[in-house]
């Protein structure tokens, strides 16, 4: 349920990279993790003896480096520096405003209060912050229409960071039934075709315990 | 009085570069603005005719690709990936963590609530944001002070995007007097290093209207 941990696992998919999964609660503020990340903020990528990575758009970089830029035609982030600022700028958007604004208070007030201890932030959801980030929903799937409609992919012709980061976000929204997909045709098609990818395939078999997913969100044709 | 602003015009600085600087109100959402960036947020770089480079993180990068890639010993982002990703860990520790829990806070209830009208947002400051973001600013000097400490620059050997980064901070919130230097030596020693720098002495000559800053704020040795 973190949109940024989601994006991580798609870019390592996509490179046909395969990694261990360790679930980690933040808010549980584990010694270890802090030592790892003093931010306590997912993700944390570990390769090997290196030092930990940490962050989905640090991750993403490193990700660049190390594997995308050695994938010529897949590459997942362009080679202009223009166009990677736009891929850039998108990534951002979804990783952090729109977690900012939407899917982190979605994701707290109804799934990890349920989880957490009263000292660690747990109890009955906060029915204002939901009706706001609500609201702040419907105007990040706009742009999210807006995006597929005048381009192919979300940051221009070639799939990029800036869908992986999207599809992310949108994934979680959708699993818990915030998604009002009938208002955005052009949204849904562009999701349609990123839930289809290979890559994509792990979230829609994964349940969050205690909480299923709305009846639409593993079919590929919704 | 924006970090992400003035650590753009750190980097710019230390590569030589001279950009045309325009002042932007991003509260009042001008439509020319928002056109340019729809998160309605500052920095925005502009180059020649080519498209908005848009946010902190997002220019450095674009620097770096056009700029700094030439630059040799003066790049401010290593050649080793995991060395990057420590880099690019503390520049958006800065600009991300450290703005949403400190000088954001303080910039707009000490600065930009004066020039806001009431439907943009302005009045009169809220006593518990700025008690907040103090308490907050204590962890975030220990920080910079730790590092100082333990490093000879804040990621590493070499300076770099995370002491431009937290040097753009510090810098607002010194102008503001809300350091309290004699806590933290280190950071204290770290920061005359930073403020003797070339590229910094535009913003020891700057001043916002209406706001004087503290006495020792342009003076190298405080």
């Amino acid at each position: 349920m973190s949109a940024a941990s989601r994006f991580v696992r798609l870019v390592l998919g996509e490179y046909g990279e395969r990694a261990e999964l360790v679930d980690e609660r933040p808010w549980e503020r584990r010694p270890e993790f802090l030592a790892m990340n003093p931010a306590a903020t997912l993700p944390v990528l570990v390769e090997g003896k290196g030092p930990p990575v940490v962050g989905g758009t640090v991750v993403a970089e490193y990700l660049d480096e190390t594997r995308g830029a050695f994938q010529r035609e897949r590459r997942l982030l362009a080679e202009q520096p223009n166009e990677r600022a736009e891929i850039r700028r998108l990534t951002e958007w979804f990783l952090v405003k729109m977690d900012g604004e939407v899917t982190r208070y979605l994701v707290r007030e109804r799934v990890f209060k349920l989880e957490m201890r009263t000292n660690e932030g747990g109890g009955s959801p906060d029915a204002s912050a939901i009706r706001a980030a609500r609201a702040n929903l419907k105007n990040h799937m706009r742009y999210i229409g807006w995006l597929a409609e005048s381009r192919n992919w979300l940051s221009g012709p070639k799939l990029s960071y800036a869908d992986l980061a999207a599809a992310s976000a949108v994934s979680i929204l959708d699993y818990l039934g915030e998604v009002a997909w009938d208002e955005e045709p052009s949204a849904k098609e562009w999701y349609m075709r990123m839930k289809s990818r290979p890559s994509f395939r792990p979230f829609l078999a994964e349940r969050v315990r205690g909480i299923p997913p709305v009846a639409h969100y593993a079919e590929l044709d919704f």
